[in-house]
């Protein structure tokens, strides 16, 4: 990492259908030093996620989306180098939208504004960046503030080895649920099962999905924590119980879509089942976070979480690493590591 | 009315796509004596219900589904004619699903349980089977319970000329919000302006409905009353706001389709929007049906709330009566008139 520019990729085309590399376009810039009230940031690990497929097209969407020619937005963890806010001092670590960069600025009249992390952190770093960062929150109050799962519910989430659905389903289970993930290889659902517990786990591309769930949810489903949408949700909505909770997390099926894509044909099932769809973003929840992630560092240092993080290194492989998230086989949550780790 | 035998519609066929009248089988039987625990009842008004059209057929519903032979099953007000319940003496008028038939036994071990209706009666009986009913008592628990209307908020309703949606907005105008009805003739749109206090109404017969709802509903929608789905469902979510409410009552453009119908094309607006979809039915709120019957009553008698009832004379107009449900030329609630009301 050259301490003198700051390399960037920008938002170069709008994807049609799959993310390519040549739609994030490379830059170099001068490090910018900070005003008053800024503070300079070095990006440590920037966050690969599913909705940064949202951010890049121009749908209608939960915040504004990406110009062309606009920094790439992402999550990332990073470490104050420069500081003229008083609220912030050189090695604060934080957390914020720095975007896909090596150095940004933040604070101010102008920059986006960051979360100063725990000091001392309660656990490793990058769990900041998994269980105890967006998508760990995003797992927690989706799971218990739309969910609410009561003992011996039965719960299914899609995308279950993801960064999100490998949080909830343990989450689930630390409630006394039984807890059904679907996933996408045999690999990912002896993961689930040994690894992390899961009572059940479906690979949706070799099973006969609505037997596998009717197999692996005797008493129908409580909560569905969804992920994906598409025709997962539908199955899953043929086998859901009275009063069913479906927190809607993500319908990453869809987000590549060329076409106009059609809800689930099953919609009725909400109807007859009285179900609740509650669609919800993380950043809602941003006054409680700090309740999640004191939660979450107990549970994580009890060993009751688990996680697994696919670290793909160096901010230049940041397009390539993001075509990670859609072609189903990653675990865990994906980052670019940037730069180092403070000593 | 032949005072020795009881006539009944039996269901004869499940219908596919429209309803027929040869769907129903014409039956006439002796009628029965209530035994110990029972009473007899004869109908007076028979309520005609888009729910019908679901218990006919054997897709999965929230009831069992009629089966075939069996008597019709139906929502109607009678009066007692004969007890052997001690809650129960001739002349009390009562609530329940007594069915297509002019005599049923209720209650004891095998009877349909029946409720008993306010003595005296606060309305008019005919109050009872709409906005006193269960169509009232769904409109209120799905706007109020569901929806949380707030002063100043915009809430657009389908099916706004009938049972429900005519009620649905009336109470979010008493609550102090925007309301714009959906309908399908531009007779209806204006009962729904000049009679019922609507603040738009649109004919999704004649309209560009997307121009419509936009130009009608100039800060979005935060509450959709939805009895319809499919493409009124699909035009409204592009307009929804920030955390919008979706009570959804009814899909009955979809009940006579003969294809699996798909959900809404804009369902990512759920997620987007944060919004919520509620399935509820009226049964759920059973507890508290009276507190609505009370607060309703005083609507009613205030003026504050007006309905309107379509009346067919004559249990053997059913089978046809039941059509008008689906071909949008009904207003308000339709009722059969089995029997003459007591004096």
């Amino acid at each position: 990492m050259n301490r003198e520019i700051n390399r960037q990729f920008r938002l170069a085309t709008r994807p049609v259908g799959d993310i390519k590399e040549s739609d994030f376009e490379y830059r170099e810039e001068p490090i910018k030093s900070p005003q008053s009230g800024e503070i300079l940031v070095r990006t440590i690990y920037l966050s690969l996620d599913p909705t940064n497929r949202i951010w890049m097209s121009d749908r209608p969407q939960y915040m504004p989306a990406v110009e062309i020619g606009e920094i790439m937005r992402g999550v990332a963890l990073g470490v104050v180098e420069e500081s003229q806010n008083q609220n912030f001092k050189q090695g604060d670590l934080v957390s914020g939208l720095l975007g896909w960069q090596d150095y940004s600025l933040a604070e101010g009249k102008t920059g986006t504004s960051v979360t100063r992390l725990p000091d001392p952190l309660p656990t490793s770093l990058t769990a900041f960046a998994g269980p105890l960062g967006f998508t760990g929150c995003t797992a927690y109050f989706g799971l218990l503030d739309i969910g609410k799962p009561k003992e011996g519910e039965t719960v299914v989430v899609s995308a279950a080895s993801g960064a999100v659905g490998s949080i909830v389903g343990q989450i689930a289970k630390i409630k006394g649920c039984r807890v059904v993930g679907i996933t996408g290889s045999d690999e990912k659902c002896q993961w689930l099962l040994e690894e992390l517990g899961f009572d059940a786990a479906i690979n949706y591309t070799t099973a006969d999905l609505e037997k596998a769930i009717a197999q692996s949810c005797p008493n129908g489903i409580d909560i569905y924590f969804d992920n994906v949408g598409g025709s997962i949700l539908d199955t899953v909505l043929t086998k859901i119980n009275l009063y069913a909770r479906i927190p809607l997390c993500g319908l990453i099926s869809t987000y590549n879509a060329k076409e106009p894509v059609p809800g689930p044909f099953n919609y009725s099932q909400i109807l007859m089942q009285r179900a609740c769809v509650q669609g919800f973003i993380v950043l809602d929840y941003e006054p409680q976070w700090s309740i999640a992630i004191t939660e979450m560092a107990e549970w994580i240092n009890q060993g009751k979480i688990k996680y697994a993080l696919e670290i793909v290194e160096g901010l230049e492989n940041a397009p390539k690493a993001i075509l990670k998230l859609f072609d189903g086989n990653k675990k865990g949550k994906l980052l670019v590591k940037v730069s180092e780790e403070p000593d």
